[in-house]
């Protein structure tokens, strides 16, 4: 449960809040929620057991059951699937392949940010009347997506809710989320910031594209577009085919390098708050970013038609970088070579400085954040 | 993910399938989806674990972890929330706290079915848009719901998603779901039905009222009532309030078995299909029922005014059973005893047979139903 600080966006610069989504109205639900869930942690004690106090605030939830450590979570799709259906609309091609995908990445890539090795996902589905799941190849193409990501990430699929909430969600739409549990072990992979300090290294994962961060924004701009979804962004490819890129699994990453033996100091998924997640750790911290990785056309596309400067576009899209790792400087390179050898391009970025005041210096575009620009906790 | 089988039931009588769930468009993306999980069953391995096999087709996926098992799951509300919302419009009174109440049970009643002793809970609190979250009394009363019912699981509320999906959650509405993961400790605590056998003595507890399943046959009923929820079933209870009644949360009686030495030879959370789930177990045997529970005054009404006989009526409705246990014979009137101990009503029902063919036999209302009626796997 995540809050997000507002921007002051110039006059017609189409900013996520003018999206939709207004989190003066949510925030304090959200603070009053995380209250009353933190102090349920003592339940834990009577059964033998007692949280991982960090991960109150990250993005898994972390419990010492005695030989390892659990880690939980259930993350939502978002509109993502609501670009699929207008695509699907225009091309007559179903798109839900890629959207399950999207939605376990969104609870996977979540997940391993404690260090977890992701076990199982369950699936919850809730469509908007039985007549959703009537569409054989379009149900058909969620089954298979969803069991497709379920094998990269070395996940079993352990089952689900298929619900028709006629009445509460709209007809025609489905409403798409992933629950995912995992284990932290041995203990030492544990990843809750800890050891993250001056002098360690910043690699970046590369993104497919806009994963399923944004949508609201990227849907509102549709509006701008004379032909719409079917806008070329470059020649061959349209808008609404770019934008349903499935969002890259990180999983084998983070698995891979703990075979390897490479300890993450932190990590940071980079999703809803662009690159002010790079801010996530509470330490008074300095992020100095000396490179940035190429930028996806329709993130550059949307930063143009959206007339965003950079720093708005840094703030809300994530740029080309859809996983931040932190390591110890000598173990950079081979985090970038073992991250390549998953298929996933990597780049070292920039350097971890002690600082008076926490903020991320994006050099080559000349950007900064500070700690006014994230407030997460 | 369960199928349902279908009724034949007479002209005005108001059954499930014509309250508006067609199961016959669902079952298919059931079924493929089963399959689709199964296959994945192997990627266990490859982290050195492996799944417990019968738990496929149970309520709760359950893992091989070493030293104890994991069990996992994600369960939805369904649209009892629509009732409390059509309840604060007649009254003005927030019904959420109960609503959150019942979310957790359906996640935390199906995850106790293994043997797990359930500890950490996620919220997923999807809603039609920011809007929702203005209404501070009801989001408040959602929170010390949720709150409340962790607290009687003695479970961790680990965190969840608040997103404002408008667009696909219908404006005004909540999507609410809950997904629960623990542990089955020691393992021999596990129970997926290896243990049942006839002599086995049925144990009921009570159920508080229609608990959150059969709702969309209660929201149609209220077309037939002319003061609709405000009906009163008995003098001083509406309908509406009535319905309302959240769901009893049953892990304090599995886990004070579990400490008194008391062995789940199988269990059956009674939800979507009534005492039709009394024949969950795959294997050939007969279960019958000496004694009913008393039936809730509301569920007396639903089959009343539902026009519904008592083979319709046990088919589809809890009818005062809210979750079966499965025990030793000797073990039967202790179990009774440590449930009431906790505050839940129960009584010992009746007795597992040998038998050609399976089926539920309820003697004190001469109904039986078949292996034909329920196809839950």
């Amino acid at each position: 449960m995540t809050a997000s600080a507002s921007h002051s966006p110039a006059a017609d610069t189409l900013s996520y809040e003018q999206a939709g989504v207004n989190y003066d109205l949510i925030d304090p639900l959200k603070v009053a929620a995380q209250r009353a869930a933190a102090a349920t942690a003592g339940h834990l004690a009577g059964h033998g057991f007692s949280e991982v106090p960090a991960s109150r605030g990250e993005s898994a939830y972390v419990v010492d059951v005695g030989p390892f450590y659990l880690a939980s979570i259930v993350e939502c799709l978002g509109s993502k699937a609501l670009v699929a259906d207008e695509m699907k609309a225009l091309t007559g091609k179903s798109y839900y392949a890629g959207i399950a995908q999207d939605t376990i990445a969104m609870a996977v890539n979540d997940l391993i940010t404690v260090g977890a090795t992701p076990l199982v996902v369950q699936a919850y589905w809730a469509a908007g009347g039985s007549d959703w799941f009537a569409d054989a190849q379009r149900a058909q193409a969620l089954v298979e997506g969803w069991k497709k990501a379920c094998d990269v990430c070395g996940v079993a699929w352990g089952g689900g809710e298929t619900p028709a909430l006629a009445g509460i969600v709209e007809s025609g739409r489905i409403d798409l989320a992933a629950s995912c549990t995992g284990i932290i072990n041995p203990k030492t992979r544990l990843s809750v910031g800890d050891a993250l300090g001056a002098g360690d290294a910043i690699v970046l994962l590369s993104s497919s594209g806009i994963h399923a961060n944004g949508l609201s924004l990227a849907r509102k701009l549709v509006e701008r577009l004379p032909q719409g979804y079917l806008t070329e962004i470059e020649p061959g490819l349209t808008y609404g085919e770019a934008l349903l890129a499935p969002t890259t699994l990180y999983s084998p990453v983070t698995e891979a390098l703990a075979k390897a033996g490479v300890t993450m100091h932190y990590c940071a998924n980079i999703t809803g708050h662009g690159w002010r997640k790079l801010l996530r750790h509470p330490s008074s911290l300095s992020y100095r970013i000396h490179s940035v990785p190429a930028v996806p056309p329709v993130l550059k596309f949307i930063q143009q038609h959206a007339k965003q400067d950079d720093r708005e576009a840094y703030s809300t899209l994530n740029m080309g970088a859809g996983f931040a790792l932190f390591v110890k400087a000598g173990d950079a390179e081979r985090t970038v070579e073992i991250a390549k050898a998953q298929g996933v391009d990597a780049i070292v970025a920039g350097v971890v400085e002690a600082s008076a005041s926490k903020q991320v210096l994006i050099e080559p575009i000349n950007v900064r954040f500070g700690d006014d620009d994230l407030q997460l906790r």
